[in-house]
This record gives structure tokens, C-alpha cells and sequence, in this order.
């Protein structure tokens, strides 16, 4: 990684990536993909420019599956934001630059990258994939499809049965510890059982509306250069001594373009 | 689950069953696979019995990847430790009963289970997969194959390249937040950078050798049952009112036998 050219990092723009930094400390800055859930990451941008999260707080954490935050039941919601949207669960194949990882996959015919996120697809259709650190928008029993008001992120095995049920829109790329180690809640389905619990929110902003000395400069590898495929590889067939066998096979999960502070 | 007949319940035996407690508070419980890694766990049996890691500590938390505790580098090794072992980083397929759970995996042939614990083999050869909540034996540069005096517990996405590289010894079936929700150690590969930052062992025992009263009662679900057939069907292929599309398929991390306290 250290080998990779500038040309091979791309930036992460930050009018897509949001900035949320909890009360008691701990910054996450998460990057969205407009791409694959243009409705819902519209609406958490007018969340976000509007302050919604700000006071909201981390309600639900439950190990080996997700935290979530914020609140889906609070009204009214800004102007600006699509209620319902629609269900941008998956999405046509035609027009991404889909690249195959090239392994067999449990769920899906084809798993593989477009632009850096983690994608599987079939036939015609694609669509993100449920990773650790993956986020999505929380929703009650269809044909509730939830508005972006309520989020959530992966903090454990990759839950890919949510895959193509729920409306994936981005990916923690800075901070994840701040979530993945916080304490597991104790009622059903990992929710806290006492208010006090909670984890407040300071804010949740997007990036490009913070001063630019408060702003992440990120960069994340981009997947279709010459540096990520020589480091998928190289993760397939780990190359180093501590090394018997090499699995030869990697799966989309453990193959999350690394993310860096961008140099200088 | 609440409907599955007692007998298609196994008692995890109490002789290899190891309780490990924190002394901030924590409790973990941890059952042996002896069919796997029979020196390995023999050699962890041998260091619990003569209280080897009491007072020693948590070291490293390494987010999205292990937890690791105890101490490869003290010596002597108790008497009964078997050092070095053999590398039991696979075994004959030959005398296990392995039932495939019949999806595509990307690492292994075939997937599936034996008494209850998550397998992969290929042709002739036998292994535990790496998944969340696994045990392994820490290890350094090969020919090290680690004594068991070193442990690792996975708290992240099942890190499948170390299938076939270190010896699994069993898995954690209670308590697993006291390791998941640890803070992640901010040293190189996730160590603590000072000692007073390690979490200690209070004690870790077999189950067996603690006081009626205090040892976990604990079952598996028996991967031969057909209880664990409908549940895993039922993963597979959730029936809930949530799901608009059933993934028709499970990989071998996510479907790892429930585990209950023995009702009664």
C-alpha cells in the first residue's frame, strides 16, 4: 500500500461524507454512495444540513450485528426529505463498472467492486453488500422502507441476509472503533434498556459544511487501479512467512478498499 | 428454537468447558473441540488445571479482527504441556460426521458441521473455520506452532485465510461481550501500548474443576438434529414478515449452533 501511486488513492468528496462526533468523544466519519441509494443518501444530506441528528443518540447495540442511532419515529421531518422514498434496495447493473473479485460467494452470483464499494449482483441487477462497518437505513416491516431518519452499522460477521432488503448507503472509513466497541445493550435486540444508556450525538454533519481545519481528508483505494488489485491478491495469497497455506480466495468482506489520512 | 425437543440438545461437558473470569468483572465461557486440536487442547487443559493464566492478561484487542490473552514467552510450561505440539491445523475427514450445509463458500470445497462445530473440508482433510467467537492458538513464525499458553478469541468478520494456519481450539458460547466491547488496543496489530491498559485474568479454569454451583450448565444445538436443520433452514430463508427477499442462502459463520443455559 505504501507503493501505491497518488493517481491509484482517490478522495473521498466531502459533500458525500458525514462527520458524526459523540458527546463523551469519538469522531465517525462515514463516506455515502449516492449511486446505489440516490433517494435515501438526498434525505440523510437534508438530515445532516439540517442538524437532525444533533442531541439524537446511539439507541441500540447489539454484538455481532449492528448500532444503531438516530430516530425514525421523530416528526415532522425537514423539508427536503422524500418520505417514503422508494425501496433502493438494489439497483440496475447497467451503467456501474462492476470488476468480479472472482471467488464463489454464498449469496450471490458475482461479487466484486464498483468505484470502491463493495457490490454483488446477478443477472442485471446489483446492489451493496452487508460488511462490517457497511451503513444503512433503518426501517420498520415493509412496505415501510424507512426515511434515513434512523441508520445503522454493521459491528460484526457480515449479516448478508439484510442484503437486497434494506437500503444500504454507505461505509464507515474513519473511527469505527468509537461504535464497535461500545457497550452491548442488554434488551431485546441489543436496544439499551435505560434512557441514561444512550450514547448521545454532539453532531452529525457533512463533511464539506465543517471549517476546512475540522474537516477529514480521506482517500480510499481505488478499485479498479493496478495498486488494489495487487493488494486483493496479495490478501488472497498472503505472501508473508507467518503464512502455511494460502487460502487462495478471499470474500468481498474481507476485501473493503483500505481507506487512508490523505499525505501531507 | 423454543419448540426443539430436549434431545436435540447436547450438554457441553464441564471437562472441556473453560470458564474464564475478569477480575474488573466478565465472565467468559469457552467449550473445547479435543476431536480438532486433541494436543493443543490437552496442553490448554493442563495450563487451566495448574491456574497458568490467573493474574496474566487480556494484551491486545484488535478491532474487526482478535482479542488475544495470556503469555507464550513465560517459562517453564507447566508438566503435562506438550511443547512444541503438532501442527493440528487440520485433520482426516475420515471418522467425522460431517453434515454440509449445502450452499457455495469462498475459501473451502464444502462447509458444514460436526457435533456442532462449524467445519470446512476439502477431499480428505477436516477443519474449524474461523468465525466470530472462535478459539485459537496464538502462534509466532512457523515452524512455531504456538504451545496454547497464547489464545485468541475473533471479534470481527471471520478472517478465513487463517483456516489451515493456526490450531482452533474450540469456541466462546457465553459471555462473548466481555471481549467484543474490550477497547481496541491503539499499538501496532491492535496491542496495548501501556500494561496498565491490558485487562487482567482474574482467573480461567475447566469448568469441571469449579464448584458445582458456579459451573455453567450450558447446550448446543445438535448440528445432526432436526431442530438445527429447520433453524438453519429458516436462516437461510427467513419466513419473518420483515424480509421482502429470503437470501436462500447462509455461510458457515453465520449459521454457528445456538447455545442455551440448560433450562431447569
Amino acid at each position: 500500500l505504501a507503493a501505491a501511486p497518488a493517481a491509484d488513492w482517490r478522495a473521498i468528496d466531502p459533500q458525500t461524507m458525514l462527520v458524526m462526533d459523540l458527546e463523551r468523544g469519538g469522531r465517525i466519519v462515514m463516506a455515502l454512495a449516492p449511486d446505489f441509494a440516490p433517494v435515501h443518501v438526498s434525505n440523510i444530506r437534508a438530515l445532516a444540513a439540517t442538524h437532525w441528528f444533533d442531541g439524537q443518540s446511539i439507541t441500540r447495540v447489539q454484538d455481532n450485528y449492528v448500532v444503531q442511532f438516530g430516530d425514525a419515529s421523530k416528526t415532522p421531518l425537514p423539508s427536503g426529505v422524500v418520505s417514503p422514498p422508494p425501496a433502493e434496495y438494489d439497483r440496475p447493473l447497467a451503467g456501474l463498472g462492476f470488476r468480479p473479485l472472482g471467488y464463489r460467494d454464498p449469496y450471490a452470483e458475482f461479487t466484486g467492486h464498483v468505484a470502491s464499494w463493495p457490490v454483488a449482483r446477478d443477472g442485471d441487477r446489483a446492489w451493496l453488500t452487508h460488511c462490517y462497518g457497511i451503513l444503512g437505513v433503518g426501517r420498520e416491516a415493509p412496505p415501510d422502507v424507512g426515511s434515513g431518519a434512523e441508520l445503522y452499522v454493521v459491528i460484526g460477521q457480515a449479516p448478508r441476509h439484510l442484503d437486497r432488503n434494506l437500503a444500504l448507503v454507505g461505509r464507515v472509513v474513519l473511527g469505527m472503533e468509537a461504535l464497535s466497541a461500545l457497550p452491548r445493550g442488554t434488551a431485546v435486540m441489543g436496544f439499551y434498556e435505560k434512557p441514561d444508556q444512550r450514547i448521545k450525538i454532539r453532531s452529525l454533519r457533512i463533511a464539506s459544511d465543517l471549517p476546512a481545519a475540522d474537516r477529514p481528508r480521506l482517500d480510499v483505494l481505488d478499485s479498479d487501479s493496478k495498486s488494489f488489485a495487487l493488494w486483493s491478491q496479495s490478501r488472497a495469497n498472503r505472501p508473508e512467512s507467518f503464512f502455511v497455506r494460502p487460502a487462495g480466495a478471499i470474500d468481498v468482506c474481507s476485501a473493503l478498499p483500505p481507506v487512508r489520512v490523505r499525505p501531507g
